[in-house]
């Protein structure tokens, strides 16, 4: 007997009808002689219902109070799902965050996990219960309700998956699985029967939106393997587990791309210690993630910077560096929106050389010019024209084959 | 500086507005030099938008998880008024039922509170925050959610005063207080400035339902004073509080009327013990309240039973009744409906006598037949046809001359 965990999100449980649905997908599992754990988001809708009366009452709704009025949406779905399982004749509890043992700390609204303490569930589970967790929230050692923000359901199905010790931790989500490369863009892009944890936090951070990195991290941290699939089917998904030794015969797992970036670049900075942390440290207290940065010395002998970021916080960081560089008498600023980022993403990367050259000869050939460049042991990243990415992703995409399963 | 506890119903929070307007009170209170402590229910509507879908999801949703959705409607409320608190410039933090340290115990949807851990409210009420509390709802010892069922936000505020050993615990409510009799019937009815526990527990039981018995019980045992007055103005209301040497000298301090009664009255039983048992225990079983029962033995030799009950009932009981009475050969049933059931109660009437001489002149001059009559120490019950129950009750109201204030 198996124990799966399975994660709902808020659309999958969106109406009365598909929390049906969810509940005799749950009996399926159940009946095919496992025993199943599924963590439930909100309704969709309810949690924008409680952030808007939250808003009209106070520009500034305190976070703690924000965490009390917004964990009771996927309370309500814990109770409404364990019913409908209920009335399918499954032996069924629901089980708050709280009850769930999950212990946070960090701020209100960005709650971290902490530990977990599964005796409730393992003892419901003894007696021979199907659960449904509440996703999305935990409680501080002294008691407080505290939510686990944004893909905080995702990260409960994996902590409550390595707490009980689940064989199986199934994400089900509105994709069928990960890709090479979006579907929507590439025609011939093809589902991956697995991807290892590396590649999949690189991919997310390069704008695959499947999953939170840290939800990612958690899983690696503590050997979570799990499966992103579509809730509306049976279909295998993607696994996402920790790399062995086959995998690293792939070059390129896939590749992401990510719209909407600005480059911001100074140049004319003296060259001396300390002046990438004052640069950097404005950007930081603007509360603005910089995503590549490069740096470098030009021939007049002054340091030049690069930084990409979301082109809304292009703005935001001009202001921010403006103080600093009417400082240095020879600074200059530059800035350009309308790009876009496009990265190849491959453990087997670390083993196969060459592998830069074949992507920027498939962009060179598609005419597409590359701005900036930024590489990491298993990634490749460029910046180029926001126009042109669609091209670039196919280029790349056909360049590596990624639309032929690997022999 | 006090301690007072307010109680705000689900009409109070029904809209974002009035959810300001509680606030407002509250910092009106606390502004005044004192602590204040709010237990609150569900906005009005949200308890039963949420037992809709349950009823849609299963024709008898367990009782368990009808607790854990519930228990969201205070919970949403409790964030929400402390949100306008906040944004009043009120330090105020909202309480959980689990927070408040409410442990219960009893059946799922009619907990009874078991005992309190008021520790996480001194806390904050030592650094000087004002509280929001969640009604209705409690914690079992071993962590599930409980709601305490109908009144349970009334048995909440008593429950957190009696713990916090409050000053005053405030009951806000639609109506103004107690009254001598229902000014919708008695157009000279008179807001009492105090009531007994005693007398507010019979005036519960035979229809005034300001409150219920429980939550007066529950005060009697603690020592809890509390007052019953309007949220909408600053009227001083009913005070409730243990009886005092003086409240003697009024000799019926209200009357109050159960419309939609019914009787049954079964004769021909043999006078044979066990015989009431098996009869009240058939009723008990269909889960049948009682309220008026009178027995008897007729001239015959035959016992003669009477009970009467909410007319509701009647078919209930009928049929319940009816493998009893087919096994006895000389059992005749007859029931009545239309009647109402009229109570005068005070705690006078125990050192002043003739009370009940001067009530049935008093329904006999205004042509009024009395069916069945019912008494205890601080109560005399009858019943009359439900037609004249307005007429009873204002020649009780004038024989007593309960419009006058007492010297």
């Amino acid at each position: 007997m198996a124990l799966i965990v399975q994660k709902y999100g808020g659309t999958s449980v969106g109406t009365l009808d598909r929390i049906r649905n969810v509940a005799a997908r749950m009996k399926r599992t159940r009946d095919e002689g496992n025993q199943v754990v599924a963590v439930v988001s909100a309704m969709s809708g309810v949690t924008d219902g409680l952030i808007k009366m939250a808003r009209e009452l106070s520009e500034n709704p305190s976070e703690r109070e924000l965490d009390v009025l917004l964990a009771t949406g996927e309370q309500q779905s814990i109770a409404l799902v364990t019913m409908a399982l209920h009335d399918l004749g499954v032996d069924a509890a629901s089980i708050t965050g709280r009850q769930a043992g999950i212990f946070t700390t960090g701020s209100h609204t960005r709650g971290r996990i902490l530990n977990m303490d599964p005796s409730l569930m393992r003892g419901f589970l003894d007696e021979g219960k199907t659960l449904v967790v509440a996703g999305f929230q935990g409680v501080t050692p002294d008691g407080m309700i505290h939510t686990l923000g944004r893909g905080g359901s995702d990260l409960t199905a994996i902590a409550v998956a390595a707490a009980l010790k689940a064989d199986v931790c199934q994400i089900l989500t509105d994709v069928d699985g990960v890709y090479t490369c979006d579907p929507r863009i590439v025609k011939n892009a093809r589902k991956l029967p697995e991807i290892s944890y590396d590649e999949m936090l690189e991919m997310a951070s390069s704008g695959s939106k499947v999953m939170q990195s840290r939800s990612v991290e958690f899983a690696k941290k503590f050997g979570v393997v799990f499966e992103v699939r579509s809730s509306l089917n049976d279909n295998p998904g993607t696994l996402v587990l920790e790399e062995h030794p086959n995998m690293e015969n792939v070059v390129i797992r896939g590749v992401s791309i990510e719209r909407s970036q600005a480059r911001v670049t100074i140049t004319g900075i003296p060259d001396e210690p300390g002046m990438s942390g004052r640069i950097l440290g404005a950007l930081g207290d603007a509360e603005i993630n910089l995503d590549m940065i490069i740096s470098n010395i030009a021939h007049d002998g002054f340091a030049r910077h690069s930084f990409t970021m979301h082109s809304s916080d292009l703005g935001k960081a001009q202001a921010a560096l403006k103080p600093l560089l009417n400082e240095l008498a020879n600074s200059k600023i530059e800035t350009e929106a309308g790009i876009a980022k496009l990265s190849a993403v491959g453990i087997g990367m670390r083993s196969h050389s060459g592998v830069a050259a074949t992507m920027f000869k498939a962009l060179g050939d598609a005419g597409i010019n590359i701005g900036m460049i930024s590489t990491s042991e298993i990634k490749i990243a460029v910046t180029v024209d926001e126009t042109r990415i669609e091209d670039a992703a196919r280029a790349v995409h056909d360049a590596f084959d990624l639309d032929k399963a690997p022999a």
